[in-house]
């Protein structure tokens, strides 16, 4: 029953739900013409309100389905009663693929993948799924432990290229860094004490790039998980990039080559 | 009088000053190791408080000359007196010149400067500051009139580098850039419908590359002046990139290209 091709298909919709809560941040997604809802949860004991009435709208013209609960139910929905405010959204993250997935189908070949250590800061989670969806990158690995919640901040720094961007979801980076090398990729840290500079580096194969957290870098763990190590050269004493920039000039460094 | 050279020297040096005020914001710019600090200014009528005690330790550990003030005088300074809590603090912006000055001594040949049209979010700004800073790229062109103005939420986002990054300094873009064009600089707009692609372009001689506002792109007057557009070919139908990443990829493009 649990391997039927239906029970998969409907496990691999469900992983690409995206949850959020909250009126204003509902409200602000719906008006995002990327976003793509699937299912719209209210709460039975809510009040009438005109920001309800505009989502309900909204949503419906976007063809979502409109749930009630009790609101027992939602909050097991939201997971955050204090602050759902009585009402819970669906999104579907189409470019999401959980590594599992991803790797059954993988072909090994000329890719250029970015994974995230424990990027915390939700602006460059946002920039970063932004740049990469928008780069010849093959997609973004985010693990669901360490890095920041997708949440509305993360949706309005990505400029709603989170609806589409390839990302490969995994539980920690460790197990699908594992995975990876299984395949024969290469996994290159970038570190600010690297002696490989990023204008020497050769570049070919499959090469997962990690980057680590906006103050204490890479893991140890992840680290020595790390075939090779790359720094960005910078002048004039500049002691580090934003994570941000950095993701980006790796994932477009394939077009200014050319 | 007004041509001596110790009037001159004085009036770069000056120029090159940056005043922020508040307590908070001082404290932080003091605690940025970054931060050079020229003079520190504090009303008299300021009762006696930890972080002013904090804040004259730290100035003084600097070397910075401490001044007091009547209250109309420091909101002269401060130029805020609602908001400058009796403090304000003279920094100065060791890579800052004014446009004349550098282009008096300017010799044309392989020359990468980003200039900024109405870049109005101080943490795009910051990030730009940075990038720049750290990269191949000459300078930063930055306009006192329709960009961010430079605070303590810019100096944050720059993680410091405002006090040393390359930045030539002008009241109008179209006044600066009329000037480089006269030495033989050439000026690219960046633009979503550019024909030329980043990958195909020759970037040989001096070159201006132009980023405009976070929303409405560059303003007419400026876009006439532009001698060529250029686009950064984008993916997965995304519209646009963050201005502060697209600064990255053309200040670093040099590097990524040897």
């Amino acid at each position: 029953m649990q391997d039927s091709p239906e029970y998969l298909a409907r496990k691999k919709f469900f992983n690409r739900l995206l949850t959020i809560y909250g009126r204003k941040p509902c409200l602000e997604a719906l008006q995002d013409k990327h976003v793509q809802v699937y299912r719209l949860h209210l709460s039975e004991s809510n009040k009438p309100a005109p920001i309800l009435d505009e989502i309900i709208a909204l949503a419906k013209a976007r063809g979502a389905e409109v749930l009630y609960h009790d609101k027992r139910q939602l909050s097991h929905i939201s997971k955050n009663s204090k602050q759902d405010q009585g009402i819970a959204m669906d999104l579907v993250l189409a470019g999401f693929t959980e590594h599992e997935d991803y790797l059954a189908d993988f072909t090994p070949g000329e890719h250029t993948f970015i994974a995230l250590d424990s990027v915390t800061n939700p602006q460059n989670l946002g920039m970063i799924i932004r740049s990469v969806c928008a780069s010849p990158a093959t997609a973004l690995i985010l693990p669901r432990k360490g890095c920041a919640k997708l949440d509305a901040l993360v949706i309005k720094a990505s400029a709603g290229t989170l609806f589409k961007a390839p990302v490969i979801r995994c539980d920690t980076l460790m197990s699908c860094l594992q995975a990876f090398k299984t395949k024969g990729a290469c996994v290159v840290g970038l570190a600010l004490d690297a002696k490989t500079s990023l204008e020497n580096e050769s570049s070919a194969g499959t090469r997962i790039y990690v980057l680590g957290n906006e103050t204490d870098g890479i893991s140890p763990d992840v680290s020595r998980l790390c075939d090779e190590q790359l720094k960005i050269p910078m002048r004039n004493g500049v002691e580090s990039l934003n994570v941000a920039v950095t993701a980006s000039l790796i994932a477009f460094r394939s077009l200014l080559r050319q």
